[in-house]
């Protein structure tokens, strides 16, 4: 038997030759790997990591029937770029053969207007079961949620199970649990595929059935959703609605999407963007989107500034004041920044409880002041060893003690302050507790300066 | 039909109700929900959010025969707690009815002596299953593998194959995949568990096969298999060695931890954490953990305060320098901090390569120096206001613009640097970045103040 060169590798081969091609400019061979071997989600890689120019020669080099899937996998972002330019029936045969959550994921793009025309385009039968999802946010079960769900009675047997699959055109792409209704539709139990392979054909389904069955309620939050999936090792799970009537399942596929967003979120946050960015967004539009984010900062810059301005009399007399007040200031920032870090944290696992925050405040506080202590030690003799005075070493010293409690106290209050406000303390929460870091160390560094140094 | 509680609405009632029995001390109540209510990854959860003497009252009152997969479930660092008290045939004991990587994850948490004691507790066949995934690392396919395969032959039909599985003492938990190999257990091809039921019994499986499977070579960084998974939307795949024989296969559960893990790990590491830190960890752990980062950070903060202290006669001329010198520096830190994490998210999802990274360089640059000019127009016109100084708003304005230029300079060089180091950006790239804005934005905005204001 010769070794073959296995899928993926071939996939991966393919995939750079479409770059090379790209950039000599011979599009022949870049048209026929695009249709004929890469995958959608590669494809969508591909332009994601492209630059305007080029993803334009992708796009259009791209066969029409192809194009709703790869849409259907690019953030949102770049997924705007072409949405924009398509006429309403080349978007709905486009997406024809979407799973139902990924046509309303695109379809919610797009302004209202131009949605009803998208849906007015598409078969009735087609059209019905979009709608019935595009009524829920994509931020609860019911916009995860398809309608390719299999559904048998109770009281039929393996066998005449077994014989309507085979009658099916075809089963659903991941399909590891049967779900068992009523004829209402009521969702009775469910059987796992495993157990129908390994059961006698004679067998009643009723006697296989789980009849506590693991159920989605539609309007379950979808991080719930992710993390039920989770500890419960599920590949799918039936959605019902506040009666127990099945509406339809969700996937671990779409599962897998949620939590890669949630990481590519969680590194973007931290200066302020969201997963859906586009890496090679346009010059003006990263410029524009930025200044934003510059702008909070720059109030919260004044106010330190502010700070400092209240002492501009103490700085005068002890320059050296100048040079060392960066250090209490950003001492206090990194703090803060871990106890906020370690919140936020608990509040995203839901680890925060009114019987545990007690314990993890004064943990919090503790911590902050013994290294509050050891660094006051370190900073004060290098202070001294630098400028030669005892009362200085000994103001900065005091300020980073008192610097690095406060730190403790915004990381740990910030966040629960913000989750009650419905700000999301994940992005805003950096800024403020830096504000505060910032403000109460360089208050406390001139102030202690001020009266000890001065008085 | 009467509506009946949910199975998760009762579990979480259930959960309620353990943490209710905890604080008053009705541990009899909470002996039984633990043991005969709430799942593993349940536990597990209650473990990771309660203080340290609760865990220890969780853990004696849980059985032991549930002990080992809570284990599995559990934050290393929580997990630690517990193994080191635990004797090598009770941990053999509680382990012995867990998936193979999992098992393997625990062990590879102890010291090596302690390893060979467990595995010598074990049963024979655990050992050889066990001791053949323990030689892979977990940061490869190797490592996430389960050897729970189901194979055949490609000459048989589907109904020899189906009752084949009848004949199985238990299908795996998850089988969407039935692998076909050769007597000598090269991987020949996959058959979908769908296509096997509709399909007529007498078909042979070798012509149902998919002759190009997707296989995962076993040295794959497990980064690209959770890659994988979520593009080709896997449930399972089989992991081969380079000459293509079946070793094991991953199933999706695995992959959705590791994601999760990963979406972790990013909250974690802007504060120099890792996701497996305990959030309940005592106060002399999380302060030495703590004081590591602080130490790196203080290093960074006295460089920029030596920059300042070589301006030390120009500020003693002008203290609004002091005052103002701040907001040149933080400004070009969030700058350069919105280039980074573009630039890290871009690495992570492996965006970048030779063809577009002069692209990207320029629009950062061009994006920089845009908000440059923006905001150096708006602080100018402030700091005039405040200060009623024009050369000391011309040299403010000056500053900002070329530290926010060397901001987006260093937003971009200092990833590919760190990433050519084998350092991670994610984790080392903000304090890198935020140091160089901070020494260029001091050395800036006071060297022009030296040259205009003074010289």
């Amino acid at each position: 038997m010769t070794d073959k060169v296995t899928r993926e590798a071939r996939i991966a081969r393919d995939f750079s030759l479409v770059e090379a091609g790209l950039d000599s400019g011979s599009l022949s061979n870049v048209r026929y790997l695009l249709n004929y071997s890469l995958p959608p989600a590669d494809i969508a890689d591909l332009i994601e990591s492209s630059t305007p120019p080029e993803r334009q020669v992708i796009w259009k080099l791209l066969k029409e029937k192809y194009r709703g899937e790869v849409l259907s996998e690019l953030a949102e972002d770049v997924a705007a770029e072409f949405l924009e330019r398509m006429a309403p029936q080349e978007l709905a045969d486009a997406t024809a053969e979407l799973d139902t959550d990924d046509i309303a994921d695109i379809l919610q793009q797009l302004p209202a207007t131009l949605t009803a025309q998208v849906l007015h385009s598409m078969g009735a039968q087609d059209r019905l079961r979009v709608e019935r999802v595009l009524g829920y946010s994509d931020d609860i079960a019911g916009g995860l949620m398809n309608t390719d769900t299999v559904t048998v009675r109770p009281h039929i047997t393996v066998k005449t199970a077994l014989r309507y699959f085979r009658q099916l055109p075809k089963l659903p792409q991941i399909f590891d649990t049967l779900l068992v209704v009523n004829t209402e539709d009521k969702l009775l139990g469910t059987v796992p595929v495993n157990e129908l392979l390994t059961s006698d054909p004679a067998t009643q389904i009723r006697s296989l059935m789980n009849e506590e069955p693991l159920s989605i309620a539609v309007d379950t939050d979808s991080k719930k959703v992710a993390s039920l999936f989770e500890k419960r090792d599920l590949v799918s799970a039936p959605v019902v609605d506040s009666d127990g009537y099945l509406l339809g399942r969700i996937t671990v596929d779409d599962i897998v999407d949620l939590y890669r967003d949630e990481a590519e979120n969680h590194i973007m946050e931290r200066a302020g963007m969201d997963a859906e960015q586009d890496t090679f967004a346009p010059v003006l539009k990263t410029q524009r989107r930025r200044a934003v984010w510059l702008s909070i900062n720059l109030v919260a810059a004044f106010m330190a500034a502010a700070v400092i301005g209240l002492f501009e009399a103490t700085i005068e007399q002890f320059v050296a004041l100048a040079v060392l007040q960066p250090i209490v200031a950003s001492m206090g920032g990194i703090a803060g920044n871990q106890s906020l870090t370690i919140m936020i944290r608990a509040q995203v696992l839901g680890q925060i409880n009114r019987g545990n925050i007690g314990w993890l405040f004064s943990r919090e506080v503790r911590a902050g002041l013994l290294n509050g202590l050891l660094f006051s030690v370190l900073v004060g003799l290098v202070a001294y060893l630098w400028f030669e005075h005892l009362l200085l070493s000994v103001v900065i010293a005091m300020a980073l003690v008192v610097n690095l409690f406060i730190a403790s106290i915004a990381g740990v209050l910030t966040p629960m302050f913000l989750q009650k406000m419905k700000i999301d303390p994940a992005l805003a929460g950096g800024v403020l507790v830096t504000t505060l870091t910032d403000v109460g160390g360089f208050f406390t560094f001139l102030g202690l300066a001020t009266l000890i140094l001065i008085g």
